[in-house]
């Protein structure tokens, strides 16, 4: 029986590559016209390298692409950048395309919702209240909580211990195959994955795959036997 | 000769006061929508000692806030705070009406201009930028950069070395007699005081005051045997 739903936040329920992609080429952009002076490819090879030697949540990619190119601290340029990130990330957050609507209707059936997510906790929960959908969440569980990540089984054993649900009672819905669909399925969850977001097009088995979260009602529906 | 003017930013440029007043106060309300199980008036109550003890740029006044009221930390509460707090910025940061026109006025006088300022460098490039006047500036001076604020003489100093003039070159334009007038004056520069901001009905002494700051025109003027 089937009595909650957990869910990774990045681009299982809003199109993060897309939106971070788009927010941190109009950062550079704005920093090249703001005095920059390197050719925009070079900037987000920069750029790139820095954000996978650091990692996402480094909070200094740009103080550091701009240490790099210039050679010295630029605050007006750094500014610059952050802003523009900034203003992208809330012109663009929303959620995909039947999400609310799906959130509504599985609160109707009863269950209980989680987000069980990587990264920094406010971060994250910015994201929820900037999209509009923290309301539905009973819980909302983020590897900084925790002190570890995925794909770690310990973290989703965290997360079914805060839903207080057994492995068997939930259904973990994810993007990634290795992150999200094979720590889950260890445990015993029923898995889903979603095809969103830039993973999509990577092999992988879960025991469910959609490309519509809508269709996550007949999942619940067929394994609580209601269908 | 006066060959430039530095002026501070907080309240000397826009409205900071009442900008943060309104920013914190919108915050709070939010946070109490959210959940934050007190009365307006002893969360800001709360809020302003967490303010005095920690210091206005101390990252984490809500997270403080909300463990203090609900003795945990709440990421959904805080974070509707920080939304909130930045969303009230970006709508009500602008310049005191006649700023734009006259720092026109003024780069058409031939004058180098500059912001001396308390405060986080990004921070305060940040403001600028979104005021949309950082192009006027020769340059930005902040206390972070220097290491140390208003009102020691060292740091006044060190934006003149920064402007590349001598004290009585300069004309000085803050609101706080303590912090802006004082030290520059011993410097030996002229001081221009703004009754604007929180602390305008103070008393105090410089060498001018003015209630707009078009005034600076005929000041500069004046002092230059123009008129």
């Amino acid at each position: 029986m089937i009595k909650g739903i957990l869910f990774d936040l990045d681009d299982t329920l809003y199109n993060s590559s897309e939106f971070v992609s788009i927010a941190r080429r109009e950062a550079v952009k704005s920093m090249i016209d703001a005095g920059l002076n390197v050719s925009f490819d070079e900037a987000m090879s920069i750029l790139n390298k820095i954000i996978k030697d650091k990692g996402s949540n480094y909070g200094k990619h740009f103080d550091d692409l701009v240490k790099t190119i210039l050679g010295r601290y630029d605050p007006m340029i750094i500014a610059t950048g952050i802003i523009t990130y900034h203003n992208v990330k809330v012109a663009l957050l929303r959620p995909y395309p039947n999400t609310i609507k799906t959130l509504i209707k599985l609160k109707n059936m009863g269950l209980k919702l989680g987000v069980l997510t990587d990264g920094l906790t406010l971060k994250q929960w910015e994201k929820l209240i900037r999209l509009g959908i923290h309301p539905f969440f009973d819980d909302v569980i983020t590897s900084e909580e925790f002190g570890l990540g995925k794909p770690h089984e310990e973290f989703f054993r965290y997360g079914l211990k805060r839903m207080n649900l057994k492995a068997d009672e939930v259904i973990y819905v994810g993007d990634r195959i290795d992150r999200d669909i094979e720590p889950a399925k260890k445990l015993g969850m029923i898995t889903v994955r979603i095809l969103k977001g830039k993973y999509k097009d990577l092999k992988g088995e879960a025991d469910y795959t959609i490309k519509d979260i809508g269709d996550l009602i007949n999942i619940v529906k067929e394994l609580n036997g209601k269908k």
